[in-house]
């Protein structure tokens, strides 16, 4: 079955699945920014420890009232991009069109659904380790597992679609029941591990080497757990049980950098309202005070805005 | 009274203290590093909101066998040198010695008691705006006044005799029954306003002008008199009023920067073990576990050794 795909905000997560898919045979096409002179010359390159590949011809434009009408929509925008996500959304919206966002945080669900119709929208976490390298090019590190479902309730068929879609073109995707569960659970991962590197400029592997910092990430993790299953999900999770699949999967990725600190390094604004500033809401919409999350995003905020 | 006063560890403190008292008739002498060469060949400058001053012909020497016996040494050294202080300190001991660290945080006064004896050591907390300029020459920002009481004891008559030295020399100075509280209390401004300053880069001002780290200054010092009152201070600490008092006092010093965000900046070490190890563990030795200033001390740490 081939879908005409349009991906919107093509930064590593937006080029890397649009490569993939696109190389399986579907019909891709991507808004970008950065990449599109290099791009539109030269097509997409990705190195990948499972390969490196190139794809010519690749279809791009600046502006999505170009793009037409499509099947899937797949959002990779930054979230301090959100204002802009209706407006670069809308030119793309045929009567069936579906709205995928594995954009990080909470809230990005809430915005499209508000502008096109809670039926229109699904989400998912992405597990990938990926950066921008040149313009043109993509470097996957490893990793790039999707969990994705409907936004707003239970399972779908047509998340299955979604999800087979991603497996036919190499990436290991699952539909899951409970969206919301899976969100809190990539935050599990995020909310530590994006502030703390942001902050003191140290990758995912010195944050776990040194005892106090490894003890924080615990901690923070603890207190994310806590407000995850104030949320009312399908299942609870389990702390103890998590937070070591946590650090099994965060230890073998190395020297990795988070996206947070990259941004912060590279300048950008960070994502603090969909991984900090709204978490923290909900939760305290259920009763439960982060101490610990609270202090790392106002120490986080204080570099952005002061 | 004449005293043969010592100055040992010559940081902006050590010089300040040092003038006043030179300047008020006393017989101080410096033991300098860094400001050796400009203060024995130009002396020592002083600008300060209450009147510039210089000193000429200022006694000082590189190390402190030349410095003779003294009869009070007044140790301002970085907390971080404390592995040096009792070699420094060993020559200038008479008879009858006495040394006052105004050195930052907890577990001065023990290093010097194991050395010399508890009955020679004196302890108290400064509350100097001050900065080294160019070698030969402290600025005096504001404040200055000291609090200072015996180790290990209530009031004495000694206690009183330094503090009229140094009301005698202009510096407002008080002696305290209760060294214990006067130290936890200057932690109190301590934890949150150096930490903070030296990890964001944010003034005193600028920490406050900013809700969330406004919030965070006031809930770390809440954690701190938490820790204080369990010490078995003479009478407890009332967080609500000594708070309020902190900010009355903070406010008016501007665009103040903590001496551990100066330290950071010139790449200098922090004072963490004084200011934040060793009040961690007196406060988990009497079971009280300080979340906030664990991460706080988690998170600068990180950014020395690591």
């Amino acid at each position: 079955m081939k879908m005409r795909i349009a991906i919107v905000g093509a930064g590593a997560l937006g080029l890397y699945y649009g490569a993939m898919l696109y190389r399986s045979g579907q019909e891709v096409k991507f808004l970008l920014r950065r990449d599109y002179q290099a791009v539109s010359a030269r097509g997409l390159h990705v190195t990948s420890p499972a390969g490196d590949f190139h794809l010519d011809r690749v279809s791009c434009v600046q502006d999505s009232a170009a793009m037409g009408e499509a099947d899937l929509v797949l959002v990779g925008l930054k979230t301090f991009d959100n204002n802009r996500m209706v407006e670069l959304v809308l030119p793309l919206m045929g009567e069936d069109t579906v709205i995928l966002t594995l954009q990080n945080g909470l809230g990005n669900e809430e915005v499209l659904a508000a502008a096109f119709g809670a039926e229109r929208v699904m989400g998912g976490v992405a597990f990938l380790c990926a950066n921008r390298g040149e313009p043109g090019t993509v470097r996957h590190l490893g990793q790039g597992a999707i969990r994705l479902g409907e936004f707003g309730k239970g399972p779908s068929e047509r998340a299955g679609v979604v999800a087979s879609l991603f497996n036919a073109a190499g990436v290991q995707c699952e539909a899951v029941a409970d969206l919301v569960k899976a969100r809190w659970e990539k935050l599990v991962w995020n909310i530590p591990f994006n502030g703390l590197s942001a902050l003191t400029g140290l990758t995912t592997n010195r944050l776990l080497a040194h005892p106090p910092t490894r003890r924080q990430v615990t901690e923070i993790m603890a207190e994310v757990i806590r407000a995850a299953n104030a949320q009312g999900l399908s299942e609870p999770i389990d702390a103890v049980s998590f937070i070591a699949r946590m650090f099994q999967l965060t230890e073998p990725m190395g020297d990795y950098r988070p996206s947070m600190m990259i941004d912060r390094l590279e300048g950008r604004p960070l994502e603090l309202e969909a991984i900090y500033g709204i978490p923290l809401e909900m939760a305290a919409e259920k009763g439960v005070e982060l101490v610990r999350v609270r202090m790392l995003h106002a120490l986080l905020e204080a570099g952005e805005k002061i």
